[in-house]
Order: structure tokens, then C-alpha cells, then sequence
């Protein structure tokens, strides 16, 4: 069974936003294992929906489009698709009763143009968009389903879940697709291939190896499409179980984990306590941290000091010190980090200090010298990094490796 | 002149990864007046490849490919181009070189996959790639540009930025393309069209319209294509400059402008300074902030009071209260917001503490619940707001709600 994306919208093509709804429409059909055979931007443009559509219906046995469905006159999808469906209009009431119901909870008034919304093509399946003004639309043809969905992500991301993944898995007898990512770190993609060359040379030639390298990572992905997933699935264990043997150290997790996982997992499991003191990484430590549930059981606090007095006042930090090796510093950085753990009274404190740009460097230290501290209960560990020469990848790298260090420092390494 | 991006990787069908290299070369070909007329993923598959990259260069002059040229057996794209142009292959003695220098800097050896790397196709021009070991390609066929670029985001952009834009500005002579976008806030999609509906039926033809909704705000973008650049940008100017009579208080700014830009501008300009307090935004208000080149001058300290202790010692709320009225409450963020505009010495402080979930709702506070407040020279603001139901939207939002009232207190409303 395959499929074809198709995101409408000028602002793809002019790189103005990132195409997300694409992304998480391919998770969807793979999770119900349909293969997605490609991906199409194009533009609000009549001829090219029509032509791109008639391929997609063409060369798959499912079509989803999104965007293009909004109330103002840029946009066509609608209209476009009952020409190729060669469709009359029709008033939905069902649409328009639920569009001025919200438009009048959000004390809006319901005009000709969002009376438009109401409008469907006469040979389509409404798919009710309980969270927008826009409604999906389900067609056929030859026994090839195209669906248009709206383009803002919340209404796609409801649509697809609601209506369109349990319509395709009544409508056609699906088989499954397994993806297992491994997450490693410490060897870069070319070390790493060489190291586990037997371990890929000796996999079955219907589980596919796929290499993704990030910034201080490498991906590993095993894939097979349209299988019996329950036993190929216990196949891929044990072949990134044979793996686990072969770089036992260089493990993070799978799928998405991340380091501030593995610190999050070791800290709630240890019953330990952090509290976080930033200045170059601004606040996006403690965020990182934050942004998982269950952070409160041991984040106590942080500290963004900023300003060397807020160094001095809410950490401790020495000004004499301060002003005789520098903010970003050493002995400044292994003071925050021992600072916060004690006003926090936590058991581990993290500091960061550095020059994020795109100003304050020097030749001594220039854009991108940062100085990360970690505070245990037995001592104080601080490492300089050189973290590049971009304010954000600067943030970005000083907390990766900031988080890096106190990994290291909960494993005793 | 059109062009057609092709993204290849498995990775970005099974939508593992967000494809953010085709935004960037859109923006790369847009600048310099080229059209982007489709962007197409695939996967690592030779008969994909061949098909679609035949395609989009029969249906346009530049084709830019991105991903599969790495070292690894699952990267095909290098042998399948040159087997699409029917090449034989050459060993490129300056890459070989270029990629044992940048290994050996590593401490990485230099094995036979890197060696493979050097490996190019005869007839293709070389370019260079100074970060990394897969250097890009460029190819030509009857007039039209193929160019092969790694798909690491990094290389790509140096590689598109150094290499591919100044040859293509050489090879073609191009018109040019002009996009404007203006944000603005407070009035929804439909009432917004409304609102501006004569302005919009007097655009003329040239000058493409189109609305991006955005939570909170709604993007309006005027483009041209293949015009002559500085008339039409002046006259779009114009057309924005009328607009800024009808809804005047509506206009946050232009391109990516955001609230925090707005208030990073006022405060630097007006010599005020800044503090937060953050609860359940968790150090994300102060990472915003603190992304902006220059927020130093104004952003003293950020306290991420998560624990009560830490609200109580770092910022002053009153036990009692917290007690009293629980730690989300309007008595709490205003002691918070007080709190840390005393400590820090801050002209304006500004606090948030909220449920952020999954857990810790209840009926009386369910998760989404946030109070903001702000403190001023002159009183302290503060407002309860729903922000939503999943984590990270509510941290998202509560964010941006923050810096709307922080604003809204500059500008005296």
C-alpha cells in the first residue's frame, strides 16, 4: 500500500515556514503501514494541483493533500479539486452551523467569506473539523482515496487522527512497517560503520540500516516495509541487542532520546536533585530540562545571571574574582555551579559561562569560548569548549555538552 | 527561471526528520530570483532518484539535490547520478586530501569508506566542501544545472552560500523576486480579510497576496515574481505604508518579527532593564530573550523558581501565601514578578507559574492554568490564562501571553 504527500502553499516554496505537516502525516501512514513513496510541495496554482494530484492518484493507492482550504482568496484547493473531480458544489449545514458557533464563542462575526468555508464539493465525503472553520474532504476514484485536509497543524494533526487513519484502515487490508531508531554517541559515522561492519554485513536482507548523523550523534535506523510486524519487530531487538555487545558505551537509547533523557531518568531514579546556573546559555538548560514532565521531582531552581551582579548576589560568585579572571572563566564557571548547588541545596549544580557573540570576544577568547562546571557531592569537574561561531548553535552546543558533563559526572566517569 | 529542490532520504518519508534543508535552498534561490516551482522527497531508492531528477530537469533550469552522499552503504545518490549521466567515476586527489586532513584532526582514521568519499563522477565539476568529507556536484545537460549537495545541514548551506549562488549568478541571468510579509496580531484571519478588503481588491495585478495564520498573529505577504526588484519593492512599501492607516494597532512588524523582538527593541532603546521569574515556562521566556544578539545590555537575571523553597528564598514569595493560596495564584505571581524585579535591581520583572502537566491539574486549577504577572515602576499586572492542554504548547503560549502583557505594560495600555 502507497501513499503520496502533497502540501499546497507558496510560503513552502519561498522557504518561508518549515513543512511540519508533512512529517507528522508520514508518521501516521507508516505507523499504519502504508509506505509513503514521495512528498510534494507545490504552489497555489490550479495547473499544478491537477497535474500533481492526477500522478499521486496515479502511482498511489493514497493521495493526502493539506493546505490551501482558508477563507481568503488565495486559496484555490477546494474549488481546484472539484474540477478534477468533476464535481457541482453543495452548502453543508452541518459546517456552517458548527463555523458560526465558534466564530460567535470567540466573538467573531460570520461573514460571506466564512460562509464560503461551508461550500463542498458535491462528490465528496465531509471530514468534520471539529477544532477549525475548515473541513476535510474525502474522495474516490478508481478505488484510489485522495483526501484534502486543512493546513493549520492542529486541525491537520486531529483530522488525520480522528477521521482519516481509521476510514484508510476499514477501507484497506493493511500490513505493517517497522522502524527501531538506536541513538549512539562518541563515534563518529565512518568509526562507527567500521566498528559494527560484520554486526550490518550479517542482517537479513529485508531489514534495511540506515546511518543519521547529528551533531554529537549518530542515528541508527533498522526498517522493514509492509511485514509481520510483531516478529520482525522481536528480530530488530535482538539484532540491536547483539549491537548493545559489540559499543556498549556509546548507547543513549532509542528513537528520540536525547542526553537530558538519560539525565532526567538517572536523576528521578536516583532521587537526586539539580539546579541550573546559566549566563552565554540563557535560560535553555533549565527549559530543556523543564520541557520534560515529571522535571519538578528534582529541578529545584535556576539562575540565569546575566548581569555579573546577579552573579555575585544570587550565586555567590566572588566579584573579586570576577573581575581579576573574568565572567567567563574557570573559576567563575566551578563558583556558579557551587553556588546554586547550595543555594538550591541540591545535590548537583550545573554552570554555564561564555561568549555567545555576536560581540564580546577577544582574542584570548573569542566568540564561542564557553566554560561549563558541574558541582557534585564530592567535587567540582569544569571543561572548556570551543562551541562554534553562531549565537544559537553556541547556546545549542554549550548545553548539549553542559548536559554531556553531568552525564558523565552521574555515571562516576 | 524555475527550479526544482529533490530531498532524498528514507528518513524524511517515514518522517523521522523535518526536512529544513529544502527551506534554506528555497530561500538561497528565491533572494537571488529564481523560482522554486516544486520540492520533492524520495527515498534512497536508484529508480526514484533517476525518474524524478529526469523530471525536474526537463521541467526546469536548476535542479538542487540534497542527502545520500555520505560514506555508508545506504547512501546511493553519488553512483546514481553518475550512472543518470553515464560517467565513469574519478578519484578527486584535493578531496582525498581535504578529508585525511579533517579526519586526522579528529584523531579519525582514514578507512576505505572515507576513501570512497573522493570518488567522484568524471564529468561533473567539483565543489568544494570546506566542513565536511562529501563534496558537492554539479552537473550540466543541454543548458539545464544539476547540483548534488550533502544533505548535513551545515555543509549543504556553506556549500549552497559559497559554491552553488555564485556560479548560478554567473551562469544565468535572472530577474528578480520580491516577498514582503507583515505581521500582525489581534484580529483573526476572516475579520482581518474584512477589515482590509479594498485595500486588497486595489493590489494590483503583479502583487500576489496571501494570508499565514500563525497562533496570535497573522502574516500577510505581498510577492512578485521575475519583476524588476527596487520599483516593485518601493511599491510595496507604499501598499504596506496605506495598510498602516486601516490597522494601525494591529502591525507587530515585518519578516519574522516577533513580540520579544518588539520588546527587546523598546527596552534597549528606551535604557530599561529586565528580570523573569519563571515557573512553569521553565527558563523559557529568559532563552527567548536571550537568543537576541544584544540582550545583555537589558536582561540582568532569570530565577526558574520550580521548587517552593526556591521561590521563597531566591525570589521572597511570602510561605504563608504560597500556603494560603497554593503556588499558582495571582498572590504568587505577583510576589515572584515584585520579587525578582527587587532582587535583580530591574526597572520591569515579569513571572509565570502555571500547570504545565501531564499531571498536577485539579478542577479548580486544571492543567493549562497559568497565572502571568508583570511588575512595573509603577504597579504590578498580573492575568490568569488558559494555555491549552498538551506541555509543550502551554509552555509555548504562556510564554508568549508573558511577553504580550510585558509589552502592553511599555506601551502604557
Amino acid at each position: 500500500m502507497k501513499a503520496t504527500i502533497i502540501t499546497i502553499g507558496d510560503e513552502i516554496l519561498i522557504g518561508q515556514i518549515v513543512d511540519t505537516n508533512s512529517v507528522s502525516i508520514a508518521k501516521h501512514l507508516n505507523a499504519a503501514g502504508i509506505v509513503v513513496r514521495e512528498k510534494i510541495s507545490i504552489g497555489d496554482d490550479r495547473t499544478q494541483i491537477i497535474e500533481t494530484a492526477e500522478r499521486a492518484l496515479a502511482g498511489s493507492e493514497v493521495t493526502v493533500i493539506t493546505g490551501g482550504l482558508g477563507p481568503t482568496k488565495d486559496d484555490i484547493t477546494k474549488k481546484t479539486l472539484a474540477e478534477m473531480f468533476r464535481s457541482d458544489m453543495r452548502y453543508d449545514e452541518r459546517v456552517a452551523g458548527h463555523v458560526e458557533k465558534m466564530l460567535a464563542e470567540r466573538g467573531i462575526e460570520f461573514n460571506e467569506l466564512n460562509r464560503s468555508q461551508a461550500m463542498v464539493p458535491a462528490c465528496c465525503t465531509v471530514l468534520f473539523n471539529a477544532h477549525g472553520t475548515a473541513p476535510g474532504m474525502w474522495f474516490e476514484r478508481d478505488g484510489h482515496v485522495v483526501v484534502s485536509l486543512p493546513g493549520v497543524p492542529f486541525e491537520m494533526e486531529h483530522l488525520m487522527e480522528d477521521e482519516v487513519m481509521p476510514r484508510l484502515k476499514t477501507r484497506f487490508a493493511l500490513r505493517q512497517i517497522v522502524h527501531r531508531t538506536m541513538i549512539t554517541a562518541g563515534l563518529p559515522e565512518s568509526m562507527l560503520a567500521k566498528r559494527i561492519e560484520a554486526w550490518e554485513n550479517a542482517l537479513p536482507p529485508y531489514l534495511k540500516l540506515a546511518y543519521l548523523p547529528n551533531p554529537g550523534a549518530v542515528r541508527l535506523r533498522l526498517s522493514a516495509y509492509e511485514v509481520e510486524g510483531e516478529s520482525v519487530a522481536r528480530e530488530i531487538e535482538n539484532r540491536f541487542e547483539a549491537l548493545r555487545r559489540i559499543i556498549p558505551h556509546n548507547i543513549i537509547g532509542f528513537e528520540t532520546a536525547t542526553m537530558q533523557e538519560v539525565v532526567h531518568k538517572i536523576l528521578t531514579e536516583r532521587s537526586l536533585t539539580l539546579a541550573t546556573a546559566e549566563s552565554c546559555t540563557g535560560g535553555s538548560i533549565a527549559a530543556r530540562f523543564t520541557a520534560m514532565p515529571g522535571a519538578s521531582a528534582y529541578f529545584l531552581c535556576g539562575v540565569v545571571s546575566y548581569s555579573n551582579e546577579s552573579k555575585a548576589e544570587l550565586l555567590g560568585v566572588d566579584p573579586a574574582d570576577i573581575a581579576r579572571y573574568g565572567a567567563v572563566s574557570e573559576q567563575v564557571a566551578r563558583q556558579m555551579a557551587e553556588g546554586v548547588r547550595r543555594t538550591a541545596g541540591a545535590d548537583y549544580g550545573m554552570a554555564t559561562t561564555g561568549i555567545a557573540g555576536p560581540s564580546g570576544g577577544s582574542a584570548e577568547k573569542p566568540v564561542g569560548t564557553v566554560w561549563i562546571a558541574v558541582a557534585t557531592p564530592r567535587e567540582t569537574v569544569a571543561i572548556l569548549k570551543q562551541c562554534g561561531t553562531d549565537r544559537g548553535q553556541i547556546i545549542d552546543r554549550a548545553s548539549a555538552f553542559a548536559i554531556g558533563l553531568l552525564r558523565d559526572c552521574l555515571n562516576g566517569n
